[in-house]
């Protein structure tokens, strides 16, 4: 099924203990896209400045991502984010921040993108991610992200696009701060009351929480000593789970089961390296056999 | 097979935001032998002081926990802990500690323990943990957790003790400060090294990871809203491990990985209520019916 994703595309400057990384391709549509394209077409909605090495834009060639929605805004700069990962890197700590063009009016959707049945809507103003949906002509699962700031600064928008939605994918802060609750299977249940069907709070190394209405299902990171840069690793993760939805005839509980464990799954291979080293030039082969390696590894009772 | 565990028997005053319970049973010897008892007999040693109420002995009535080697010592006193849990309740914090009887001379073993095959040595001084190996006669399995306490003033008799056991158990900030390495499958393979066979590093509400020359096995806690008191969920998880490793014929790998599931369905009940309310009187057909639930959650592909 067509995916769209509309979201960030930065340049990034990435410190971690094991090495630091300077103007680099980031940005949480880009490590959706390249994640997603394992398992199906891709369509990219996104803004960059003339100031956008021509380099990173080979990234994308030979996927199956359609660039025909990245706009390339004379005159405008990329977004662009520098931070620093310390200690178990669970958190980022954010050096420095200057939107550019995200601060601009948002890129166009070309009319042929309209279609798509899957949209996933990275972190962005609530404004913006109600109009995308307001366009859309017969979207058939919806899933958002959103960040603290918005919680904090645009509640009221916010819970409007979460009754708007399908889905969900936040991490625990976000979602402890959204509903005001420290238990997550608590907060999970509080925000499946405002619209999603399923929510998925994102835990960094300690995996995440899928809650629909079946209830909870609680999963750990795939175990890796092989983590040199954690940024990207949830709209990596995100990727996951959207691409391998629309590839999925049914969209039920089960299938958002599969598809919670290649999002885990490509979160991991994001980490491995700074950018989208990993993920850029991931086999589908190596996808396939680390899926199997994570099942094989929870199912407790063989 | 016979398991003897050793640990503390306490009077705890325990305030979480659920409530607080001022003067009840507590210790890791308490919670690890109504855990264990859940699969296998269990041998109990530990000693109190003539404080210790009767109310709290009848605890352990029509249980295969054996109390032989429950020590009464006349003109001591009971060890008190009084702590108190706060936010996530990730972590106690301690307001009050009276070591009293676990300051004095260790209790006697029974002799009639000394042959037990399966030993669990509770968190205490590394040169007791050491002098009760010496005295078992075939011991099949032996394992041990620490404390911060123990890896700052007593590091080479506790090394002396890893030595010499075939697992560990223990959280995640003692493994990593005992290893000095902050990713946990580096520590875990750091602790292999020392000696055990196998090492469980328990992560509280973020599950465990269990790490033998198989690899590492990371499994989620079983998610509940129905967190009241975590005090005393790692020793009723190493109770749920240990106890069902009783029961098993092999212990191998596999049987590793189905005690990890006993040991994370203990600890979910544990936290249920204050002290051990809920493991006092569990019956084991809520036991099995929670493994069944956290095995079937942990099968993602059906």
């Amino acid at each position: 099924m067509s995916l769209l994703v509309t979201g960030s595309i930065g340049i990034d400057t990435v410190i971690t203990p094991f090495g630091h990384a300077e103007g680099v391709l980031g940005g949480s549509a880009v490590y959706f896209s390249l994640s997603a394209s394992q398992f199906t077409p891709v369509r990219l909605v996104g803004a960059v400045g003339d100031d956008f090495p021509a380099e990173f834009r080979r990234v994308f060639d030979h996927k199956p991502i359609d660039l025909a929605g990245l706009e390339v805004r004379r005159g405008s700069r990329t977004f662009r984010w520098s931070g620093k990962f310390e200690g178990a890197m669970n958190e980022a700590e954010t050096l420095n921040v200057h939107l550019n063009v995200l601060a601009e009016a948002p890129p166009e959707v070309p009319p042929a993108f309209l279609d798509s049945r899957l949209v996933f809507l990275a972190n962005t103003h609530p404004a913006l991610q109600k109009a995308l949906i307001q366009k859309l002509h017969q979207p058939r699962l919806i899933v958002c992200d959103t960040m603290n700031h918005w919680i904090r600064t645009e509640r009221d928008a916010l819970l409007d696009v979460l009754s708007r939605v399908s889905g969900v994918i936040l991490n625990d802060a976000e979602a402890r701060e959204l509903t005001e609750v420290i238990n997550l299977i608590e907060a999970a249940e509080k925000l499946l009351a405002l619209g999603p069907k399923f929510v998925i709070i994102k835990k960094g190394e300690h995996g995440c929480l899928l809650m629909s209405e079946q209830g909870p299902t609680s999963v750990p990171a795939f175990p890796t000593k092989d983590v040199r840069d954690p940024t990207g690793a949830g709209d990596s993760f995100a990727g996951g789970v959207m691409g391998y939805l629309g590839d999925c005839e049914r969209i039920d509980g089960p299938a958002l089961r599969r598809a919670v464990a290649r999002g885990t799954v490509m979160a991991s291979f994001a980490i491995e390296d700074f950018s989208v080293g990993r993920v850029q030039s991931l086999a589908r082969g190596e996808v396939d056999a680390r899926v199997g390696q994570y099942l094989r590894m929870l199912r407790l009772e063989e």
